[in-house]
């Protein structure tokens, strides 16, 4: 296992109009708060917000590509939603070790996203089990 | 509340090529597993998959448009990976409620995916403050 307990590694992205867009139509969730300014100004947020699952899916994107990265398979996920995350906000998204079993490898991370104010607009705890992609090849051949 | 326990709601859509790639651009998850033949091959899946998170976006998409429906804030949610979704893969997710607070508009929801072959691919709960568009906007008022 080359992480270590206290590990992290963090992504930064635009939220933006198109971004948004495209989320919606990839996950078929066309809901009106997210794309429809009317719609979204009776919400309680008063305007457009972006899907909770885009800045949970940024945690994922971390998970899979950066750390652990590829060889990763996600067990379980879990997400609180804190605050919304408007149109245009910048949002950065975090994963910390907190624990690796010693039996099996397999890995706890806290999880979380921040907005360009540096206030908490999602947390959660991931499990992935991890090998490097040239380990499962071995186990394979 | 309109809702009651026992009451769901489901979505089916296919999980092509083009929806994995639309997804992959939107949540900056560009993870090879999802993407490259070559390096899937490598996995323990020996293939291609789709992103767990798509499957559990169509919840949330769910949760959205359907039941609770528009004027649904999300409040937590939570999801475990059973069995991965290959490319072209026919994904049925549903929701269905198992309770709902009597002080507050929250209800609590069992989440699940299946394949076209009824094999169960993510498992969840979620927990969803509920009002009525129309009904923030007299809050408001």
């Amino acid at each position: 296992m080359k992480w270590k307990v206290g590990d992290s590694a963090q992504l930064t992205a635009v939220v933006d109009d198109q971004r948004i867009r495209n989320f919606a139509v990839a996950v078929e969730d066309l809901n009106p708060i997210h794309l429809d300014d009317e719609a979204a100004m009776k919400s309680i947020f008063g305007r457009r917000v972006a899907h909770g699952m885009i800045s949970a899916s940024f945690i994922s994107a971390i998970l899979g590509t950066r750390l652990p990265g590829p060889g990763s398979i996600l067990l379980g996920q879990s997400f609180k939603y804190i605050a919304p995350v408007y149109v245009d906000d910048i949002v950065t998204a975090s994963v910390t070790v907190t624990a690796i079993r010693d039996d099996k490898p397999i890995l706890t991370l806290d999880t979380k996203a921040v907005n360009q104010h540096g206030q908490t607009v999602l947390t959660g705890e991931a499990t992935v089990l991890f090998r490097e992609l040239d380990d499962w090849r071995e186990r394979q051949s």
